[in-house]
């Protein structure tokens, strides 16, 4: 992830000066700080306060909290990759330190940086299509995010495919329709970490959003969001095309949001506006687009579905389809 | 046009049998009586009634309305070529001819037919994009429209470049945006039919559309519609591109109204919908898309326009840009 994205970024940006590479395994570490020219290689984040002005934190979510909580404490700004934390306990910890030095924290929500996220926020924000009626989400969530960790794996990372793609998801939800609230959430997670899910909200005009992410099935990967005056889908990844078909007459428009710096190179492009906006936020004092109460709302959310959780049905759970009398016990809790 | 978009459209409907070809050249009727396979070919329309039931009428504008009045009063149903007739006067007589008989007269605003005029009412009509509160609209109207007589060249013909090409554009916005009022008009026309034409009208909400014509000059193309909520462009030309901005961050959408017959073979898809929607309207006994309510709109636009004609500036308006003293006259009435 910081070599595949974040590196690219700092590298391009003529704002940044990368003074440190920080990894548990410090050979890694100063091989990367070869790489980029960096003047310290260190394990631990403890070495940076004095070093830097500011962190990119991409930690194992467990560690988010600790990790950035001890830079802000120390006047570093930090840049923490989402989830912001595992619990909301954690999120407010986060927010202390960075209130107590006034640093900026930023949670790295890159979906709200694509062109179709902002695309979407003005549409919605000009009420284009009237009140929202109906979201439905699918999302495959599968494996193309390098990890060199078994870790986001783990039950203690607090979350399987909710936690760190849905909440991609949840976050541009919340950025576009303001807030939601969960009703219903199944999972099947049985102990471990959720590879899929469902989930049902309704946003605050009652409107129900539907949620579905796996990381075993291909689903459909847009967002289909029916209004009043006309029903829009948003593709999730590039080219992210949108379909906004007419209430009357099934008419409907195809195209995408045109964006050449991110048509040439999309993710770089993200990545590069997301720490751009990260260092005019330090620069100009100023709240960056995806801030703590963002990251902290995103987090408040699937901590919300997961208190709701019930098991998903299996395969297992339907002995009539393989020809058991539909009388036989289910293991669902649902 | 005849030959080349109507006849196409003819002999792909299974609903229609050509039973009859008219042309004041005799041997070019029996040639494409031939080739159509139609028992009937004479020079005049006044051989039809009896040998058909229904008839397209794209004879030169001025005879428009004299060939579809004595088709519609020997109860022939009519579909006109545009301009319906070259005044309203016309216009009144043919509707009477309909009525006396019940017959159809549809008008052959093929431009209604476009998937993107189709997509553009239903828009509109929904009101997405809140109020309009401008629109410019410029077309190259060369001469890529096939025609063997010369006629619509002479001042015969009722008009020139707004008569043929931009009665479309107005007939789309009074069916977009309700009615429009000319306020100001001039052209080249200097005695003989206008090439260049540049017009400024308003619509009932106020609302001011400019629309500019010209065989000689290459121009944008496409309608501007500024609302409220967004600024939508529409391609006028297959294939037909639409932008959608946003008020706010200067966000767009680019796109196309899929549509894959149109894409496949535009104009014959134009033509055989046109053709459709006249023998559905015969045979359903109800108003076509394109009736002779909308024509004499159209064509009484027109008219009014022409009546504030002023001249366009020519190049040797400016005798100031030659060096002449700007004291020197000029021709130009504007």
């Amino acid at each position: 992830m910081i070599e595949r994205y974040h590196l690219p970024a700092l590298m391009a940006s003529t704002a940044v000066h990368v003074a440190a590479c920080v990894d548990s395994e410090l050979a890694r570490a100063q091989m990367t700080a070869r790489r980029v020219g960096a003047a310290l290689a260190c394990s631990s984040h403890r070495d940076l306060p004095g070093n830097v002005d500011a962190a990119i934190v991409a930690v194992p979510n467990e560690d988010h909290a600790d990790v950035a909580a001890e830079l802000l404490r120390a006047g570093v700004h930090v840049l923490v990759e989402k989830p912001m934390a595992v619990d909301v306990v954690e999120c407010d910890r986060m927010m202390a330190a960075a209130s107590s030095t006034g640093t900026v924290l930023a949670v790295g929500h890159d979906f709200r940086h694509f062109p179709i996220a902002t695309f979407a926020r003005h549409l919605f924000a000009a009420g284009a299509l009237g009140p929202v009626r109906a979201v439905d989400v699918r999302q495959t969530a599968g494996t193309r995010w390098p990890a060199c960790s078994p870790r986001a794996l783990m039950p203690a990372a607090g979350g399987g495919v909710l936690l760190s793609f849905g909440i991609h998801l949840l976050d541009l939800m919340s950025w576009w329709f303001g807030d939601l609230h969960p009703v219903r959430y199944s999972d099947d997670a049985a102990g471990g970490v959720e590879a899929d899910c469902s989930c049902d909200c309704v946003l605050s005009n009652g409107a129900p959003v539907h949620l579905e992410l796996s990381r075993r099935r291909t689903l459909r990967d847009t967002f289909v969001v029916r209004c009043e005056r006309g029903t829009i889908e948003l593709g999730l990844y590039e080219p992210a095309i949108v379909h906004l078909t007419l209430p009357s007459g099934g008419c409907r428009l195809a195209g995408f949001v045109p964006d050449a710096a991110f048509t040439r190179a999309p993710m770089q492009t993200v990545f590069r506006r997301q720490l751009s906006d990260f260092i005019d936020a330090i620069h100009e004092q100023r709240k960056p687009l995806v801030g703590a109460t963002e990251g902290r709302r995103a987090v408040e959310l699937v901590q919300a579905c997961y208190r709701l959780r019930r098991s998903l049905r299996q395969p297992w759970d339907f002995p009539e389809a393989y020809g058991v009398p539909a009388t036989a016990s289910r293991s669902h809790a649902g």
